[in-house]
């Protein structure tokens, strides 16, 4: 039995991850696949379970340190109770947000350093990497008009913080696909979804044409 | 203003920790002190609302790696939203059970290892530790005897696990305090609780004598 493959979506708000790791999903289980779909924080009842301590917390909010291994916590049960076993099985795994955007927002924007994040990661998921992040780029007017016609999905903990936190978290995104290219794809998420889609299938053939 | 003292106390189940804390407290109040009595998991809203998903695990139960991580969360907010907010307004606290918990039951019991443990705790709490830790002390018959008396706090994820756990548990806490003489002070706990309270009193009295 060949591993399956592990394919992530990254970028700030209102990018169309969620819309995009959906139709590449289809298209894995057109070519006759096993896919899971799946996304994070969460994914297993008990990642999801964090995921609501993380989007509604308790008591005065967390703090950062709090915040990434709340993070890092839901990531190693998600690993370890789906994304590890459906690899295992031949399955191919297509998730919304994972290592990146704990880099990007616990490490970068907020601060706490990415030997930090990449430590709780290395610890709580034995450092398991995508085989391709497919990163989603879009200039901010475009992505603040997207997000402007979203309801209700930006008043949580995580998506209702400032603009220019979110902008640092783009640029995060492209600096982490420029310093290891080989397992990161910049796609333009300008045009329809149906030209987007195009482009990330393109992006990800290599993987399928070599298992 | 003094900074506070931080007292923690550490042992397997059914060494009284809770009473031995609870009296302590109550003597540090009558020389006129602040005292915050404590506890861990928990302490905190955010922090008792992580210790409710470690006893009682949505889903298939956590790993080893996700329990450690979700210690270390509450272990966060418990030390950044109270434990070093009473320390620096000079108060005393007094916490059962800290890191050295998670040291003996995930890292040793475990497996996950000492270095990772202490890692996760330099990353969440900028490695904050008790500058007296209690550790009770008892012959595993009395111990056995003791819990059996119990109604209904062993059958918790945590507490109902089997006796050669415990026994490496009661076995780490004794070693922590002979690698680190000084942070530690091993009380006999057999006897009456008045009598265990005594040599408590008698082990910390040096930490009120130089403050």
């Amino acid at each position: 039995m060949t591993r399956g493959r592990f394919i992530a979506f990254e970028g700030g708000e209102g990018m169309g991850k969620s819309t995009q790791a959906r139709l590449l999903a289809d298209a894995l289980r057109e070519q006759g696949r096993e896919v899971v779909l799946t996304r994070e924080p969460g994914g297993t009842p008990g990642a999801e379970a964090i995921r609501s301590l993380l989007l509604a917390p308790p008591g005065e909010g967390w703090t950062l340190e709090a915040e990434a291994l709340l993070f890092a916590a839901a990531r190693a049960d998600h690993v370890a109770r789906q994304i590890k076993p459906a690899l295992d099985r031949g399955a191919w795994v297509v998730c919304d947000r994972f290592l990146d955007s704990s880099r990007a927002y616990q490490g970068v924007a907020g601060g706490l350093g990415d030997e930090r994040v990449r430590a709780l990661h290395d610890i709580g998921s034995a450092g398991l990497l995508p085989d391709l992040t497919i990163v989603i780029d879009a200039p901010a007017q475009a992505v603040a008009e997207r997000l402007s016609r979203r309801d209700g999905d930006s008043s949580d903990a995580i998506g209702g913080r400032a603009a220019e936190y979110h902008a640092s978290v783009n640029a995060s995104f492209l600096d982490f696909a420029r310093s290891e290219p080989h397992r990161f794809a910049v796609i333009d998420g300008t045009g329809s979804v149906d030209e987007v889609h195009r482009r990330i299938v393109e992006a990800a053939a290599p993987l399928w044409a070599a298992s």
